[in-house]
């Protein structure tokens, strides 16, 4: 059976390339960077160039404005406690209705436990930013916008480059977990009004469970992690090398290949788009089409089933999604999708394509036939389950 | 040259089996293991698999006890932030003066800024714990008790049968960091006082970057990192599945030859350490001779410089070290040397030799030589430094 993997907004396999070259920073170079011999001083090394890669891709003014960690959500984290920590008077977030969990659960502790006023702004059909409600929403009590780069679960772009501008306006921080954009949309920091950006290894073909927070120089840090002194006193914990030089390679790799990837990556998502729409006129393309990662299709099915649509798909080979990983199994529509208010017998039979450089029109061809079959079995349907 | 690596209390290598059996969970079972598909299904099976072998090792009655981490540092943090967020009555915490950075710089901040009394209990010349001195810290107030199972820079084991009984006594929780004895030293947690310990996989060749919090039945967790469902809401983030496997494997390997591995690297860091008094009949052993890590031997040279020593060791190719890989480049003698109140000729001339089962009697003959022409080479001494 062909296998055809379209879930890459949930993990990206390893690019083998990355993985060859990381085999040897477990074994032969496997010292702790803190330590002083040869051992120690060639993994230091390693941590430096792969700081100065991630540098590169984000268009970062500083190596030390990249402080490495353990993925995208312990960076998330910490952006988010670490500018509630320093002014007492501004205790208020504002984000989105559409964040990933790892912004939305530490919100609503943050809300239920800490007494900050969390503002959540909503979107519309089409997963846009309502910018009228956001301006409303910044005042003098403003510590932190955080809003996310590109959606996760239908590839929606938010203006960051205005977002960020209005928040520095109001005189807040602006955080933006850019998890699903970096290494899919070039991304400049250096004279932006971006203060932190989270991003993840595993979405960009480098190892899982390492990230980055970038934190604009000059900025303080309260760190989530305290112990030696690494990442300058700013994440305590032996470095994770073979992982660091990983996303090193893979940011590297991506800054190279972006435009080039992203030409091919949004032909076939595109032709899948079309296929689809050819099996069925009436589905909706959920997210914005103008503004979108051109590696996701979110599309939704009237009446049909996404779970029954999905594991005849994972019967045929092929992993697609409804949502995001990190709320699967669960039987509503997510969070995302009803925000968006997608009328309901559409929600429930909404799937995710997510592509990567990895994908070919073969996997295209392939999804199409079996999605062919699956649309006309009744098993798809939503109303007899 | 011959390259000799007695530094493994700073990091190990990843065992070579492990490796070759971790890398596929790079490549081909690279799924999120929350995920649905078969990809997701192959990784979160795998998850469960290596929490049923950590479980096994620590003999911890239900394999929910054993939560992943990105390590032993944020273990530490998620224990002792943790054990403060339930009960404001109880507010202080009670830990050694020789404890890892991981926990002291924790504690520094919690004093400093949460009001947190700390009570750091001290040493003895062998670095062996006050008792008396505990119990008297001890008080309804104690909101945890954190101990060190073994010392990094010396070995010394407390005696964490009696300290951890005397904490419930208290009506306090007891924590240890056992980032040094687990997989050294066998370790049993059901029907025991201990509450909470941290482990860290790259101390027994498993990868980097990857540890356990275990966390008693029954006992409420207040998460460190917010996110996904992922480690039952007590941990956010993509799990590792990779180095979780890793150190799932490690911990069976471990278990399978602990007492074996143990009587081997005990004889071969007792013929370096009788070949060193040797030398030099007049160097100290630190550390408590009788309650001991077999792999650790710190000893120390009478107006010896350790810097120097280890400079030319390493340019011999041998990785050894003054004290906690996390205070390397400093210049002072470690807290850890100094709480045990070593004369300053010979704490400035400590060595740390740290052994593990890929060590050989051939390596102890190398590093005596090496050490016979180093102690009479005149850079070593500290008075001309």
């Amino acid at each position: 059976m062909r296998l055809v993997y379209l879930d890459n907004n949930a993990t990206t396999r390893i690019d083998p390339e990355i993985l060859s070259a990381i085999i040897p920073y477990f074994s032969e170079h496997f010292g702790n960077p803190s330590s002083l011999h040869r051992w120690g001083r060639k993994a230091k090394t390693a941590l430096r160039t792969a700081r100065q890669q991630v540098q590169k891709l984000l268009n970062a003014k500083e190596e030390q404005e990249i402080i490495f960690t353990s993925g995208g959500t312990e960076a998330n984290n910490t952006a988010l406690l670490s500018a509630l920590a320093f002014d007492p008077e501004r205790n208020e977030i504002i984000t989105s209705r559409v964040e990933h969990p790892a912004i939305l659960s530490l919100c609503a502790w943050l809300q239920k436990y800490r007494d900050i006023k969390i503002h959540y702004i909503g979107v519309d059909a089409k997963g846009c930013l309502d910018i009228e409600a956001y301006r409303r929403a910044l005042n003098p009590k403003t510590a932190l916008v955080s809003f996310m780069y590109a959606n996760n679960e239908t590839g929606t772009l938010f203006p960051i480059e205005i977002l960020s501008r209005m928040a520095h306006e109001a005189g807040s921080l602006f955080h933006s977990d850019a998890v699903q954009a970096i290494g899919k949309l070039p991304v400049s920091l250096h004279n932006s009004d971006i203060d932190m950006v989270s991003l993840s290894g595993h979405k960009l073909h480098a190892p899982k469970a390492v990230g980055v927070l970038y934190l604009r120089q000059g900025l303080k840090l309260q760190p989530l992690i305290r112990g030696g002194h690494q990442e300058r006193g700013r994440r305590g914990g032996t470095e994770n090398i073979p992982a660091i030089v990983g996303l090193g390679l893979a940011a590297e790799k991506a800054f190279n290949t972006i435009s080039k990837d992203n030409a091919v990556i949004a032909a076939l998502r595109d032709k899948l788009e079309q296929g689809l729409l050819a099996l069925d006129s009436k589905a909706l393309i959920l997210g914005d089409r103008e503004h979108r990662l051109s590696n996701t299709l979110n599309i939704a099915f009237e009446n049909k089933d996404s779970e029954a649509l999905l594991t005849f798909l994972d019967q045929s080979g092929i992993a697609a999604s409804s949502g995001s990983a990190c709320a699967s199994g669960s039987i509503e529509p997510s969070h995302v999708l009803r925000a968006m208010r997608v009328p309901y017998p559409f929600a429930h039979g909404a799937l995710r394509f997510s592509f990567s450089r990895e994908n070919s029109e073969e996997d295209v061809s392939y999804v199409l036939e079996q999605m062919n079959k699956i649309l006309k079995d009744p098993r798809s349907n939503r109303d007899i389950l």
